[in-house]
């Protein structure tokens, strides 16, 4: 089993690797090639097994991924992109690498007639916008309100036709809110959802920039790195007719975060959560969809989360 | 007022510069250039007042269209496309023609900043597709199952993402199937769906591929033409958050369409039609939604027909 994972020194890339080593197969065959690529050469995880390679490369370069076809993997996880808030700001960009570089990974794996081989790409809960409904589901249109949720959702179409042509087995999975996330606050806006968690419970300061009503879809990254395992498992076949679909998170408010903040870090982590509300983060976040019927991913055999306490004290582990 | 057509020599393409001419004015300012674009020349109607012209050009080429655009047209009406039996036939030709042409149609507009001009385009029920409610909306999400609808659908994601950021100002109309079509039957898998009223009031006969029970969404050439007046006056506030939808066709099933045959051309017209299944065209036309609530187009000023009778009689009138 030769895999190749995009975007492998990024958050997810890097776990998923850990995973995968520790898994020492997929799809019942054993692991014996992993590389990884990205836009600067990935840390390389030692390992007895499994012959680990590293590539730095601009995935938006024509031919870019070339050798790494030439070497006909099984598996592709595609999780190079461009971040929302910088394929807003630099359209071409956004475009280049979300949306022309996955098409030169289909056109590459169809010249090669790399039918069988599956590419998992990520997706995003920013694909969805406009007027939604109260719950989503799989059938609910995708009106992306940003350029990077365009992009994914014109990668989903693509991936989709490709495979219903045989010239690709795709898989694409829209993730929802990752939390807690490990790290320093970014200039996500969804940043705060973590922050909230993850500082009061490291004894160090939060801003709640939203109102505690507002709810969120979210999925912690443990049961997201097993999606992304199961996602290079789940047969081709029972993907038709959409290769693209939900993750499924769970629905949580910002005030049940606080109250399991409070249950687990006690009054004193809770009374570091300054409340400072930012009206152009609850602008966005307030278009985000947060609840979700995710009854295709069950059905395909996708676990979620059971509850936001199981969430924070997978953290607390973790951090240990 | 200038006006851009591409696909101008098509059936629709005909129709609606014989509409505009005979309109004389678009949104309310008079009508003084139209640019005919094909494939092949377009044949010119005369007028008195409008500069006419016609352009053969292949607008996949690289900068096909930099003429057209350098006279900053104030509407464009994106009709040429790749049709669906090509574009399941040849992935690279309907790739370059229904969607890269589109991408390098945006950007030109957008390296002109022609913000304001109306781009019109045309998309399809072949956009629908998957496991479909009984009853679609425009919040049903677009899962194609053919090559054909998922370029029209990465279309309208980009045309909307582009008139989101202020790069051009798009409405993309998502046509029902049209009945009657003038001319002879043809080899796409509706085609038995204008046939089975026009042969047998030519006195001709028809087959009936499908079950009587089968129902389509349909609307007359007239309505859609005057659909495609309205999709350049519609003011552009007005169709966020999203810029295409589905215009509002009528359901009919194949069982109304003889007994209104029966109705208008008498039991000997009814008699011209033979019933021969073909599992071929049934595969294809089952999966077709036939049920809409088109309460998005409706309040948004655009109209369809009455009834089955309505479609029939203006076809009868046009022929005469």
């Amino acid at each position: 089993m030769h895999i190749v994972i995009t975007g492998a020194a990024g958050f997810l890339g890097q776990r998923l690797v850990a995973r995968l080593l520790a898994r020492g197969e997929l799809k019942g065959q054993p692991l014996h090639r992993l590389t990884l690529v990205d836009q600067v050469e990935p840390e390389l995880p030692f390992s007895d097994a499994v012959e680990v390679e590293g590539l730095a490369l601009d995935i938006a370069e024509p031919g870019a991924l070339d050798e790494v076809l030439d070497a006909r993997p099984q598996v592709i996880y595609h999780l190079a992109a461009v971040v929302s808030s910088a394929a807003e700001e630099d359209l071409d960009l956004g475009m280049e690498v979300n949306f022309d570089a996955t098409r030169a990974l289909l056109d590459g794996c169809r010249e090669r007639g790399l039918a069988t081989t599956r590419l998992v790409m990520a997706s995003s809960v920013a694909a969805y916008g406009g007027d939604l409904p109260a719950v989503l589901d799989d059938m609910t249109a995708l009106q992306p309100q940003n350029s990077y949720g365009t992009q994914k959702a014109m990668c989903e179409l693509l991936i989709n036709d490709y495979s219903r042509r045989g010239l690709v087995d795709g898989c694409v999975l829209r993730l929802p809110t990752i939390i807690v996330r490990p790290g320093r606050p970014n200039a996500a806006a969804s940043s705060f959802a973590s922050s909230l968690l993850r500082e009061p419970l490291n004894g160090e300061e939060a801003v709640c920039p939203v109102a505690a009503e507002l709810a969120l879809f979210v999925m912690s990254p443990g049961k997201v790195i097993e999606a992304l395992v199961h996602g290079a498992e789940v047969p081709g076949e029972a993907l038709a007719p959409f290769r693209a679909f939900m993750l499924p998170g769970i629905t949580v408010s910002v005030a049940e975060m606080l109250e399991t903040l409070r249950r687990v870090g006690g009054e004193q982590a809770l009374a570091l959560v300054r409340h400072e509300r930012d009206p152009r983060i609850e602008a966005i976040v307030a278009g985000w969809p947060a609840r979700f019927d995710s009854r295709r991913a069950r059905a395909l055999g996708f676990g979620g989360d059971r509850d936001l306490d199981e969430i924070v004290q997978a953290f607390l582990r973790e951090r240990a």
